[in-house]
């Protein structure tokens, strides 16, 4: 198979890693914004050539949007002249409004998937062969493809070694503001609230107990998440409010020395031992 | 030296091993509260002996109190009779009001301490002998204590691998409010939060984004913390507002649709980079 790659930071690069390692594809195109891009990609052998995106539709059986999610929905318009066997796939964090921006003739063509991992790092530099290995990826709405499409997809997924799952988007953009997007607004507040009060000393000297861990996620790609917070707008908003009910209630707990009932709601959470 | 360890859970544990492994100690005595821990702890082969207070306070040179830091103060009326050459340290978490309490007989003997390191196990089973090696342990107002004392545990805690940093235990409460004791309020709320909302199997499935490391924390033990946030309740509450003023200003610009100024915020965030 030719693969043809659009952005190759940590997940477009660990999947043109992965496809290479597992022999799926024979020829790995990449595409990129620019010739300082097109320099590091190169010089960190991520694809065999960078092209433009002319010759990725000519070539490629595979085509990957493994960009920021509203640069995905700004890419589709130079797709639509693909050829009936050319599968498109994009990574994005949300789901139902890049598929509700999928043009209708090339429906059949896009499987839109959400690979469940990510750390803080971005950049080709960070890119790694086994990234997706032993993770989950979500496909979305894939009863709308043709199955030649979603099962080439399917098959791909599971030989660089990840778990399928199959959700509506709408449903997995909810689940996925809870597991995610809610975390990343609190860690960038936590670590906004940390650094305004606390020297960088006393950060250093004292990030053990537990700063460290919940901040972690906010080194991430702000132009990133700034996409993904706006195409998931509704549920953000409605997952920070049950979550500003909780900070409220702890803060009532804690100010009316209300200890027996703040350690019940403790041995609440706690129970998430039981799951994780 | 011979030393006798109060609570003998992931931080006393710990510190038995430790100074058995630098031949520190050539005993350690330890105290518990009930047979089934004392089993625990000597299948654990954690401490020589497990005995009473009375004679730990015969036999220590130094007797350290690694339980919940109301139990630290409610304690300090046992060690009344020490002999004047020996050492007590607490390793709680909160250090105003424990030394607030320490009865002005023995407050040249007593150093108040905290070593920056924890994870959110607990329980003599997660005892190992380097747990405290290469991290920090914070040492407060030694300038009220015995040099003969304050120099012992200088050397203790440098001798088992740890970095020392001399404070104020205001100073320090208020750190380590910012840095570990709003993070778990944070963590404790996210983990119900997402509970309350999310069905098991997708927690499991999609606990990849960021969940994961910033639920840690609320696995923590709630007895533990109850008495952590009750002891620096004000720092506590001042530091949730800061946080919760983040929390409302994120929330309105997700709402107004103020995307610059969101991205703005999170490069700001993003500095974290740069001391972490």
């Amino acid at each position: 198979m030719t693969v043809g790659i659009i952005g190759l930071g940590l997940m477009g690069g660990s999947l043109a890693k992965a496809v290479k390692k597992y022999n799926i594809a024979n020829k790995v195109y990449g595409y990129v914004r620019n010739d300082e891009q097109k320099k590091e990609v190169l010089d960190l052998s991520l694809v065999d050539e960078v092209v433009d995106i002319d010759t990725l539709k000519k070539e490629c059986d595979l085509i990957v949007l493994a960009v920021a999610v509203d640069t995905i929905i700004d890419l589709m318009p130079q797709l639509l002249d693909i050829k009936e066997t050319t599968t498109i796939i994009d990574l994005g964090s949300t789901k139902e409004i890049i598929i509700n921006n999928i043009p209708s003739n090339i429906r059949k063509n896009f499987v839109a998937l959400h690979p469940m991992v990510g750390t803080e790092k971005n950049g080709p530099k960070a890119a790694i062969d086994n990234f997706y290995e032993g993770h989950i990826v979500v496909l979305c709405n894939i009863e709308d493809n043709d199955e030649f499409h979603s099962n080439r997809i399917l098959n791909l997924f599971q030989d660089i070694g990840m778990k399928i799952v199959k959700m509506n988007a709408k449903e997995h953009d909810i689940h996925s503001c809870y597991m995610s997007h809610l975390p990343h607004v609190i860690s960038y507040s936590l670590a906004n609230t940390v650094m305004g009060h606390e020297d960088p000393k006393s950060i250093i000297a004292l990030a053990a107990g537990g700063f460290r861990d919940m901040s972690r996620v906010a080194k991430s790609s702000p132009r990133m998440w700034t996409d993904i917070f706006k195409q998931n707008r509704e549920n953000l908003l409605e997952s920070i409010d049950l979550f500003e009910a909780h900070m409220k209630s702890v803060r009532d707990m804690v100010e009316n020395e209300n200890y027996d009932e703040l350690e019940k709601w403790m041995v609440k959470a706690n129970t998430l031992h039981e799951i994780l």
